[in-house]
């Protein structure tokens, strides 16, 4: 490639929100996680992100949301650029420009959604053409729930046995099931550990083995439910897991405390709309954020419920979103 | 004994607060515990109970701070009388009256301090001189945490094996440490599920069983550490603990939410002044109340903490208490 030319590809990937969740590493260097997940990609929200190889540049750029990173974050993008770089057998650097349309840092997996959309745009840029598995593997080494925003609609990432079988893979269409995510934006700081290093603390915690026995349990209990519409079955085994994972984050050393007074407050309102015949339910990541989960028909009641809750500052609502693809 | 006469005797308990907890049975019958347990009494709280044998009554009474109860307290006060009369050799139905300095039913254990008063009470009044084993054994079925009450200061109730030898025991005198629990009282209703349904529901929680096999190495921390007097170590242990439970609560099938949103600003803000310097940590039983560990020294300084915090009610502070023991 002569010097000054480009290659270029963008890519749009919507975040997701993981009904079963993956929380713990089997090998953290290749984002093998310690058991399988299920998720539902989020369609209103998304990441986009313009990729340009450029042979007269001496080191990777990154600018998020139009601002010129450094640190961390570019080394994050770096190391998976060399990932990328190595498959192609072009050694170019790059610029990556990324976009989200929701806010970042807050719980929202906006890292899953950014690496897969890089994944795309990237591979694509320096001519690789990638099946959906390829693709999903490869964004599983950016970020590991970044594999589960691959494949459209409905989600399983299986925990595989080495890096060729650990990839996501769709159960059902995002037709399938007119569920939404009303995502509960709370009057808090930013989450203070990352979901990085938290994944480092799980195997500190008494409790990680027994979650990680129990999961394909949950995983059967949690795809019948999706597959059969059956929204107190999801009910049911979303709580579950949501509660296995923060009860192994409170008991790790140290102890994360992920959840707020107003987290809580979420939690039991829901607990109660539910009790009283309305079919919701809540999950939550690593940060104090609630996904409320209800049927599309439900959507417009429960987001004004959780409007007027109090320590409430927005409520994002998101339909089942569809796969990574690229854009103009 | 002749018809019209009366046997009559009057004890004192003290409630307790457990540092590794106990929550869930090998045997319900016999409140013989799933896992070991370790307690400090609780000096300034206190359940004194009068119990007089009437041979010409008909049916046991039972007056709660003055007000005679009816249903399930009546038949579980009666079923416990059975097991003394039994051990006595004495059938006569007796009035008991029992009154506490504290609040019950927010969880402040006042079963344990009860039935340690009454299991005294009673077997002193039909003549019975029972040891302090005895004691603690007999108290255990009328309340398993009511064992802890019996001897004095910080006490452990060894699991055992069967009914012989499951019974608390003294591991450090009222005098070795003068540690305080000022126990945060929050603006709730009182709990919706009663600690003696939910031991039994601990079996249904996928985290039960890792947190029972950790035990033993939970509880020789917090002994030595105790018996070393040291707070770092404590505080460290008894909120792991708490957590473990409340992590089997949640899980558990129904999920039980002890947590308030206060109870969580509490525990975040001991968090935040410990990470400040002020030695204290806390621990939460079957309720949404908080009992704050610290130092007498810093005792004032954490009530007056607590006392500003949004929520609180009230906050009762408590030195270390002896044994159960007869009045006048």
């Amino acid at each position: 490639m002569p010097l000054g030319s480009e290659l270029s590809a963008s890519a749009v990937a919507h975040p997701n929100i993981a009904f079963i969740k993956y929380w713990g590493d089997r090998d953290s260097a290749l984002h093998l996680p310690a058991n399988g997940s299920i998720s539902m990609n989020l369609g209103d929200l998304a990441t986009r992100t313009r990729v340009v190889f450029d042979s007269s540049m001496r080191s990777d750029e990154l600018f998020l949301n139009g601002v010129l990173q450094s640190g961390a974050a570019v080394e994050r993008v770096r190391r998976f650029l060399d990932i990328v770089r190595s498959l192609a057998g072009q050694f170019i650097c790059a610029r990556v420009e990324s976009e989200n349309n929701f806010p970042a840092g807050a719980g929202l997996a906006s890292s899953a959604s950014a690496y897969a959309a890089l994944a795309l745009a990237a591979s694509h840029a320096l001519g690789l053409r990638l099946s959906e598995i390829e693709l999903s593997r490869l964004a599983r080494r950016g970020s590991g729930s970044a594999c589960r925003s691959v494949p459209g609609g409905f989600v399983e990432w299986q925990a595989g046995s080495n890096d060729l079988d650990c990839y996501a893979f769709c159960i059902a269409p995002p037709k399938h099931w007119a569920l939404v995510d009303c995502i509960v934006l709370l009057d808090t700081a930013q989450k203070e550990v990352g979901s990085l290093q938290g994944h480092v603390l799980a195997a500190t915690s008494p409790l990680q083995a027994a979650r990680l026995a129990d999961a394909p349990r949950r995983l059967e209990l949690c795809r019948q439910a999706v597959l059969s519409r059956d929204f107190t079955s999801l009910a049911e085994i979303i709580e579950l897991d949501s509660h296995l994972m923060h009860a192994v984050m409170m008991t790790s050393a140290p102890s994360l405390l992920y959840w707020q007074p107003a987290t809580l407050q979420v939690m039991k309102s829901v607990i109660g709309w539910r009790r009283d015949g309305l079919p919701v339910c809540y999950t939550i990541d690593a940060g104090a954020n609630v996904h409320v989960i209800c049927e599309a028909d439900n959507a417009a009641q429960v987001r004004k419920l959780l409007g007027a809750l109090e320590g409430v500052v927005d409520v994002l609502c998101s339909s089942v979103g569809g796969a990574v693809r690229l854009v103009e």
